[in-house]
């Protein structure tokens, strides 16, 4: 088993055996990202964080990863105390940060901004997430979340709830759960349905799909509740919003009884009660921890150490 | 001698034996931060820095005290660059930095924010100020930097002079004053005294105080003066503001043949004029320093090293 | 061969034996640079940075330097997250982070602010960029690159093009230029032409140099084009600003049948074409790329590892 991509910009690019790879490896990594075992395999390199747009979660794990394997970060996490702000293109900066680094974490407003640097300079990309287009690593801590829990992705059942049409978290998870042989539930309110070409992708793939956009449909068979935010500015009446947001929230009277686990990217704000967060179907904070091993997985197969 | 607290929240919580256990680590790692002697105890572990509320001083000691031992720092210095913005809670990020730390370093602009954190999450937490509540950290080094200079703190005179009221240092300090048998004179103006709840507190404990409001009372007498910042914002009027703060300046002029030392927890505005900076009774900065070997001792008290 | 210098403020401070010796350790800590050996010779050492004023590429190289080195960072990167907006000044800011760093880099908006730190402070100081003033480590690497590709400094003929009133760059790597025997050619706008000031302490150096305002005048000769970027600002004629930017663009066409490397500070905006970038000429991210082993050379020269 090995692993043959020189950038991670799409979960598109990954082969089954790439995947694999670092779920194999990502196991294999748990205990140093519990701080149970030291590795030092970083040490003396240095990843470069460029984020052009702000996110806690993405940059802390991913700071945390190299951290932890003894390598050093270098970057910005906001454009306002670096040299974007004297109009430097994100061309020549990356050139730049690339001639300190050995490989770059790219988090950007625009669709294949991460795909055209990596076409630019010769260390290794990470797309940490690009407008409304890819955020891979995303994907692989949540299908290695649920490899964790359920041992296995075929034959899961999984429903993904919330906005399907904007959200980019779930065009790529559900790629990937097509791919391993997970049946899939599409939940949202009509405005929101998964988007026509993300159906048809699927369909090619031969993946088991169906939409509704009642909940209840789905709560007694599926396996995982995968969660995203639906966002107010989608609604141009606040009334509609709130109906919606209703039909959607996740608690533990919904739960109740059932035999399933929650997910979400997080951040949350609403959609699920805080009641959810200590029982045994809460698994979004697990989730964002597994994004920990998952990327020092990435950082020890892109960056070779000493 | 042992250290019997998980958490570092308020003053309070210790015993003098988990003060003693400090105060003796922090003189083994003086080497250690002084940058001539070498320690990797923290090698492979991070600590998640969480400052709701801008510092520079407690944000780059405790910086400086991990990653001198080898360890890693995450976090935010400010709310900017962060999801907070996206409207996620303190709960939520709490538990999603203590995901990927092995403590976390918290300062918030609302007292008790610490205590409700521990309470929420499995790592240990440290309270780097919360609103107008504790800073025990701080009080550990003020106690630090008079032993070392003493070399004890019982029988100690130690003025507190400035804005008793409001300040959150001179709490925190005051208590653990009392606790080792030192004698303690507050000074301040009448509208910033001491409040009745601290030294009814202090009473009980059987501490020895006493009240004015005229620095040359104590000046014969005292081994510390321990000074404070006057904010201008506490004086509807203006003259009287600088009636009062001319009152409490502190230069060297008016030190001349005493013997004692000056302390101050920085950033001092104009309270100590410069010209005290270099002579022997300023320790201000000395007292800064001491803050490196104190939060080291805390970060190995707290975090188990492989 | 050795090291004089306990600061670096000014390239004027340098001596040749100074230059040449940071020169050579910048060979030896290339393959660090290049991720290529590892050396841990800062672990458990701490760089503090001032950043008063905004800079990328002099901030992530230095701290690029450092980290691959195994040493620590602390300090801030512009001024808003720091105690610095509750009034502290510099010497109190300086002070207090000498008392954490082994080494403090600062740049500041004003001419002299590191001199005045470094008389203040124990500990060694970078300057980073002072205003009009000087920036050191700059030069160094300038004068790295061209020893680098042409294996001598001694009788080069170097183009310094563009702003050469107001750029700091020039002034500092004339000089060194001058002290090394290369011949310089100044390229200007009458506007922006080199002060008299500096011609004259190149004169009294025996330094050969000329002036010009037509880039044609040196292309067929000179070994080094040294690109400066022509700021906006300068001109009150928006339509002279456009004839001299068009006057001074490089581009490969321009460059065609030349032997000579182009280099530039960065960062550019348009002073120089991208369709330079990946031809034999351009030289300005190998540029950059030499300041992270020139910036590990003066970390080791002035911080003593254990």
């Amino acid at each position: 088993m090995s692993f043959s991509l020189k950038n991670i910009i799409s979960i598109k690019d990954f082969s089954k055996d790439d995947i694999n790879f670092i779920l194999k490896q990502t196991e294999k990594l748990e205990p140093v990202a519990r701080s149970q075992e030291m590795s030092q395999n970083m040490a003396g390199k240095i990843l470069g964080m460029m984020f052009y747009e702000p996110s806690t979660r993405t940059r802390l794990s991913f700071e945390t990863s190299m951290k932890r394997l003894g390598g050093g970060v270098i970057g910005f996490a906001e454009t306002g105390a670096s040299s974007v702000t004297k109009g430097e293109n994100l061309a020549d900066t990356a050139r730049m940060v690339a001639e300190y680094a050995d490989a770059l974490v790219i988090r950007h407003n625009l669709e294949g901004a991460a795909r055209y640097v990596s076409d630019i300079v010769d260390v290794p990309i990470i797309n940490a997430g690009d407008g409304a287009g890819q955020h891979p690593t995303q994907t692989l801590l949540d299908i290695y979340t649920m490899k964790r829990v359920f041992g296995k992705i075929k034959g899961l059942n999984v429903a993904l709830i919330g906005d399907l049409k904007y959200g980019r978290t779930v065009h790529s998870l559900s790629y990937a759960l097509g791919m391993f042989g997970a049946k899939m539930s599409f939940v949202s309110p009509p405005e929101l349905k998964m988007p026509q070409e993300t159906l048809h992708d699927l369909k090619g793939a031969k993946a088991v799909t169906r939409e509704t956009d009642n909940i209840h449909d789905v709560l007694d068979e599926v396996d995982v509740l995968y969660v995203t935010r639906i966002q107010k500015e989608r609604f141009p009446d606040p009334e509609e919003y709130s109906r919606i947001k209703g039909a959607y929230l996740i608690n533990s009277e919904l739960l109740n009884g059932k035999d399933l686990i929650v997910m979400h990217p997080l951040p949350r704000v609403d959609e699920i009660s805080p009641d959810v967060d200590d029982t045994k179907y809460g698994k979004y904070f697990e989730q964002a921890f597994y994004g920990v091993p998952v990327r020092m997985a990435i950082l020890n197969a892109l960056i070779k150490s000493f």
